[in-house]
């Protein structure tokens, strides 16, 4: 007989298990076999719990806590399945296994709720596989279609379209219907970042997830030779685009600390050490949770670039090929966690995510929050992810209390 | 019957046919194909010109015109027969044509010399397939040995050894006897920087061919999120690298014009955009004719390097990987070009070759001299690199009054 794990940190190691590689690692890309594996086995579980389960044609999976009449709102909760190449256990999963729990504990405490409780194990957020992040979440509130996804293809060339039938998906996508009963979207996360633990705090209630914006710079000189060509006759990218860089995190220190900027990619052509760079391609990625602090920043970087490259002789192109603006998390469900941490005298932080979030997709069409545990060394994405058991269990006794109040409102709290 | 070239510009447009690709360019590496075809070729035309050949043990290929006791002293002259990939026509080849038409026109003109008059067309200068830059004449001079060059292998992971066999050459490495018969080193080459066209003159008459010490340096900081780490908890490798890169710049800016540094080649890892840099490599190229001050600017960089280092938290390695003493070329010799160029009415510029050649080499056992002639552009290691025919024969008329003068000491100015 199969085994199912029968607390937080047994679900933890359980659902890691699907996927698992070296050091702790996970590696669950959309539709590859581990993934499968992971949402068939998240299924029975939630069956076991007495869940009424089902997959939408992507392969979202729902498990349902169903109330008397099917009309009813439901208050959806939950978080992304897959993940990025050797990432961590905690990323997404935790959010997953968290509010199974959390269902399966209102269910034996309070028995059958007022409103539809419903933990959702979504399909893609990170864009890992095929380049389309969030695509899970988006296609639950309409923001994607699969017309949107019909066509991008995997690093190996694979079509998403070709993935998904493989994986027994995708069969009644014509008549997909998008989600109009939620009355309240929670998700429970891992910080990504070290906030919470450098103010030694349990609990992050998300305000706002910054927006952002990322651009990719091109900057045209002169390959020359290194020994022959003198200083006063370069046209030399490189020289150029460091003093970019150096301006754009010297600029980043007259703004309030929520403004983060990054140079991630740099590539330099031909990249010879006796040759002169002709020419260097370089991102920026800019964020801050008001859009007009973010565009302000990024109008004055892009002028100072214009400015340095026409002094230098440089030709430069400047292309925004991303763009996120910010998203409210609801005041209401904030202020509701903000008097359970109080109550319970759970430290906390009311915060920004830097990071991107399935919320930020269900906030366009509902009341959404995003509760966030510490990250230790504010480390993601990597094998050396890790929460403490007891961070984690705070993370679950705070949104078990927040569901009550929600999908019991006669015995607590209210309605929304 | 075979065809071989009447005149100058005829032997350029000959010699590039071996190895031709596409837009004028030449791909004729060691041992190769098309370098096997050239040596061969060369071989037959001087045979033809009169000319005694014979290839040493590595490959180079002598053409003698010699006196009437084999006990007399040589004059050498010529270049390198190799090329980068996808090179020009010009860069060596046009050293070695130039050498065999000088040889032709004196014997013709003068018959006999008092000193051996000898053209080498030397097989490996530019190090494009072995990483082992100068390999022929680096033999003749007794600077390296075969030991030097076994075991080191082309990046198709070729061994040089098996290279050289299967190209008919290394047979009697073991007895290899390195030249003490030479009186006087020669080489007529293009310039491959843009002074000469810039100050619009016709011959450069090398001084020093400058001193150069390259640099790998690894900056190590902490890759982290791009969203969620705010800037003051950041250990951002290539924030870091920037500003010393800047302030590479920056000092350069206080020395004389013949100071010259390139950052050529910058890797950032992991180099992805939305992930701060945890570690970039750098390579730093310095280069100055005078010792003394290239070792001062080094010691410069390197602290100013470490204390950017220190004060932003990162890490620094900083490893010297190359590094090339100036080399003075013989005085005596550049007063006779001068003097030659003086009364021939042909403008010249004494300088300095920013670029490395066999002549450096040479110049370790024999008085020796380095001719230029301009580059268009500056242009050079490119299908683009290009001498006009005028430019070209002049450097052919300074060299034959050169090796007349050399050679024929009792009719004309005298011995070296």
């Amino acid at each position: 007989m199969k085994q199912f794990p029968n607390n937080l940190a047994e679900a933890i190691e359980w659902l890691s298990s699907f996927g698992a590689v070296s050091e702790g690692g996970v590696t669950r890309t959309l539709y590859s076999k581990p993934w499968k594996e992971a949402q068939q086995a998240l299924r029975e579980w939630m069956e076991l719990l007495g869940l009424k389960t089902k997959f939408d044609s992507l392969g979202n999976l729902f498990g349902r806590l169903p109330t008397a009449d099917p009309e009813d709102p439901t208050i959806l909760v939950g978080s992304h399945v897959d993940t990025v190449i050797s990432g961590g256990k905690y990323d997404g999963a935790y959010g997953i296994v968290a509010a199974i729990l959390a269902l399966s504990h209102l269910k034996k405490e309070y028995g059958q709720p007022i409103l539809n409780l419903e933990v959702v194990s979504l399909c893609e957020e990170e864009g890992s596989r095929f380049p389309i992040a969030c695509s899970g979440s988006g296609l639950v509130t309409g923001t994607y279609s699969f017309a949107d996804m019909i066509g991008v293809r995997d690093s190996n060339g694979m079509g998403f379209e070709t993935a998904m039938k493989e994986a027994g998906f995708g069969l009644e996508a014509d008549n997909y219907t998008v989600r109009n009963d939620i009355h309240a979207f929670v998700e429970l996360h891992i910080e990504q970042g070290p906030s919470l633990e450098k103010l030694a705090k349990s609990i992050g209630i998300v305000q706002t997830i910054i927006g952002q914006k990322r651009f990719r710079i091109t900057v045209k000189g002169e390959p020359n030779h290194a020994g022959t060509t003198l200083m006063k006759w370069r046209k030399d990218a490189l020289s150029g685009g460091v003093l970019m860089i150096h301006e754009l995190y010297e600029l980043a220190k007259e703004y309030d600390e929520n403004l983060v900027t990054t140079v991630g990619q740099l590539f330099v052509e031909p990249n010879v050490s006796n040759v002169i760079p002709g020419q260097i391609v370089f991102t920026v990625d800019a964020r801050h949770p008001v859009e007009s602090v973010l565009s302000s920043f990024c109008e004055r970087f892009t002028s100072r670039f214009l400015a340095i490259a026409a002094s230098a002789g440089l030709e430069i192109e400047i292309e925004k090929w991303h763009e996120v603006l910010p998203v409210q998390m609801d005041p209401s469900l904030n202020e509701r966690i903000e008097t359970i941490c109080v109550k319970e005298k759970v430290s906390y932080h009311v915060m920004n995510s830097g990071a991107g979030h399935d919320a930020q997709l269900f906030a366009q069409v509902c009341p959404t929050t995003l509760i966030f545990v510490p990250s230790q060394g504010g480390i993601s994405h990597s094998p050396l992810e890790y929460t403490s058991p007891a961070d984690l269990e705070k993370g679950l006794e705070v949104l078990i209390q927040l569901l009550h109040q929600l999908a019991y409102p006669q015995q607590k709290g209210g309605a929304l």
